[in-house]
């Protein structure tokens, strides 16, 4: 310590660090929603045929992307939880890594463009492999400079036991995407597979050991978590809180804010037009788009409130397990796709024989959406003790409101999907209509729970008292 | 507060809620510059001259959006400093104020296109006007529910002193921008001198309150600070650090990752193309994008690494002045316009007579966001002991190497300039180089600035000995 006292760099708090690592992976990770948003789609094709077509490589593109930078950002998080304080040359070092994970989607493009040439998944792997290699610069670094570390594993004695482990975990991916690059010259199948496991691995290897505690009984694992104590509170707890809200705040806020780009640059009407279709009357050419702006007032209105539900979840969520973590990476997986939801049902308004199509993407979206969000409130209400505030258990007083406000979502959107196929009326005006009115719906929520609630208690004292 | 806590509000601390809004704010304030980046310019058309004709109105509308988001951003700075504490009924309230901010970029793209029609300015005055009703309505429900206030001001014994200052703080631009759509039927250029007024009136009232003091002298001054002492405190001191930075964060990093969008959309080679032009081999017609590669990451490393001094500057400031906060909005307005520095640099390799002309763009870009920042450094040194760590402070032991760190961009980019005047070989390639090789600059300055430190102290004792 004092030798790097001597050497002047002064140690910092990664709190600032964090937070803008976690803006870019979450730009990252949904940005690649744009180029499936823009793609052109002739009006006179069904709709049904074109998303075959033209989308599936761009949606693979996107998916791929998100749960790829997902993984990253696991791994990030694992990582800074064990380095805590930072300094000018790891600050340096963080950012050369987050430049190689943000041409990742680069290399996906290719991939997707040319599947059958190896270049594209060789190029991918490469940046893995030099994303890993930085990583483990990082974590030699923080080693070498024990004063960085987590506290515990700063006073702790196998410190080089703990090393070897992070570095495991770090360079795991890396070298299955290493492999992934030597075969891609022979036999490309195996490559994607490999990377296929690169992001389902750790949730594999996770699922693996519960089976095997399953089935060998209670007492194994008891004995390993007994030698690794504060080891595996550490590392196999996976996420921090904070960054678990913070890549979603990420996440929510290009989404709402990718809208307004579309609405700028598709509807401003071109002055010569308006010279010589409207008369030089601005507000006539503008009527025109009405339906866009309600499409875009509508869509806002759903991210805010999804965020909103998201946001009221987390207050009351005390620890995010690995489960949750998961559950909360498909939900935004989802609520990436909503600008492709907003386009089909503004670009798709009147045109053509499609509106009913587009709104029931939307809605598909939309409930999955939210339903991924309503299966982390299920998950943590299986361990309530360890994950929930005492106000949202069974039998606390926000409980109930709390599904109230997470069933919503699912439901509506359940509702407007069976609307269209029994409506043949039903029009994207409506359903913008109806995204609009939920924030009332969820003011009203209150109120109806509150009416519900004191009559069953009302009910329930009455019958208590006729059985006395 | 009994009635509140009968209705079931469940109150909850607003650090998410702000966090999601500067993320909302900063992404909306910066994302203007993508329709000016994607601005097509024939080859063979003078930069000069199309910068004039094409890109103009788009940069105006660009500018306006930044200026006017940062102003609101300040407004809701100063606002949740008031209020601590929200409930659902304020996140919800803030949410549809920022349903309209994000709004505000299209009223601007109609003002942009048609200037001379009044139905732009109107609907931006509607919108600001409605933006200035929603708060208004929040810090009246703040003060009905006194729990949620600023601890200081909830024991404070004139409250609705507080209240009706607030409110006139928030209500000024809405009352100007009311007067603007008034009339813009009547008389536009007045609505764009009183829209004018808006952004500039916070730093105009300041001015003239400083001009008076120094005139009238230090006595009136003193009394008036007297007597709204705690009140001043919480009014004029109108940027929380942590939120000028997370800002901060936000236009940093989603510049950084608008880039790979432009990689992504432009630079995956057609099919088609490849196998006609380029007999199948894929690495063949990648290799026509190297310039590409080379600007991306040119640009990358030139964004992380002005994050990177924005971060070390902000670690040793420990209060935010109004003028720091302007100075630093002006600089993140250059940085917001670097995308359009890579799309020129990368767009005109190679391609025209404009590659000088574009690295120039870059290099003023780059030396007044880093001028800018440079500063916030001096006018913090000019208040030392308030603002300032005390290592950072004259003679502090980081002094010196934060100073170099600022200098460097200035530098470099003048250096820049210079050259392109002087040598014709200047290359769009040989730039993008300079900009990878700047990192290791940064680790090479702090082996000089301690190299020259302890020369000068070893001079400075040698002259000393020589006179004892």
């Amino acid at each position: 310590r004092a030798l790097d006292l001597d050497l002047g760099s002064s140690t910092q708090t990664s709190h600032r660090l964090l937070a803008y690592s976690d803006a870019l992976l979450s730009i990252i990770a949904t940005v690649m929603i744009l180029p499936v948003a823009h793609t052109k789609i002739h009006p006179d094709q069904k709709l049904g045929e074109s998303v075959q077509q033209l989308l599936l490589t761009k949606i693979a593109v996107y998916l791929m992307t998100f749960l790829i930078v997902t993984v990253a950002w696991a791994a990030h998080v694992r990582l800074f939880q064990v380095i805590e304080l930072i300094d000018d040359v790891l600050a340096l070092l963080n950012l050369a890594c987050m430049m190689i994970i943000t041409f990742l989607p680069y290399t996906f493009s290719l991939m997707a463009s040319f599947p059958e040439v190896p270049f594209g998944i060789f190029l991918f792997s490469v940046c893995a492999v030099v994303i890993g290699l930085i990583q483990a610069v990082i974590v030699v670094y923080g080693f070498y400079h024990p004063h960085l570390l987590n506290q515990q594993i700063q006073v702790s004695e196998n410190q080089n036991f703990y090393k070897r482990h992070i570095l495991k975990i770090i360079l795991r991916g890396p070298i299955l995407c290493f492999l992934a690059a030597i075969f891609s010259f022979f036999f490309i199948p195996l490559s994607y597979i490999l990377l296929g496991l690169v992001i389902v691995f750790p949730h594999l290897s996770r699922f693996i050991t519960w089976c095997k505690t399953k089935i060998l009984g209670q007492r194994n694992e008891e004995e390993e978590h007994h030698s690794l104590e504060t080891f595996s509170f550490y590392l196999s707890e996976p996420l921090s809180k904070e960054r678990v809200e913070a890549f979603s705040d990420g996440v929510y806020a290009i989404v709402a804010t990718l809208l307004i780009l579309d609405i700028c640059e598709d509807n401003v009407p071109d002055p010569r037009e308006v010279r010589e279709k409207f008369h030089e009357s601005l507000l006539e050419a503008l009527s025109e788009y009405g339906p866009n702006y309600l499409a875009y007032f509508g869509s806002f209105v759903t991210i805010g409130l999804l965020w909103f539900v998201h946001h009221s979840l987390f207050l009351y969520v005390t620890k995010a397990t690995r489960l949750m973590g998961l559950l909360n990476i498909l939900s935004l997986a989802f609520i990436g796709g909503l600008p492709l939801a907003y386009q089909l049902t503004s670009e798709f308004a009147e045109k053509s024989h499609n509106e009913i199509e587009a709104i029931q993407v939307s809605c598909v979206i939309t409930f999955f959406a939210s339903m991924f969000q309503f299966a982390i409130w299920t998950t943590a209400l299986l361990h309530e003790r360890e994950t929930l505030h005492p106000f949202a258990r069974y039998g606390g007083k926000e409980h109930a409101f709390m599904f109230a406000k997470l069933a919503l979502y699912p439901c509506v959107s359940l509702g407007a999907f069976f609307l269209t196929c029994l409506l043949s009326e039903f029009s994207t005006e409506i359903f913008h209509l109806m995204q609009i009115v939920i924030p009332f719906a969820f003011l009203a929520l209150r109120i109806f729970v509150r009416i519900s609630l004191t009559l069953i208690k009302s009910v329930m004292s009455f019958s208590r008292r006729k059985v006395v």
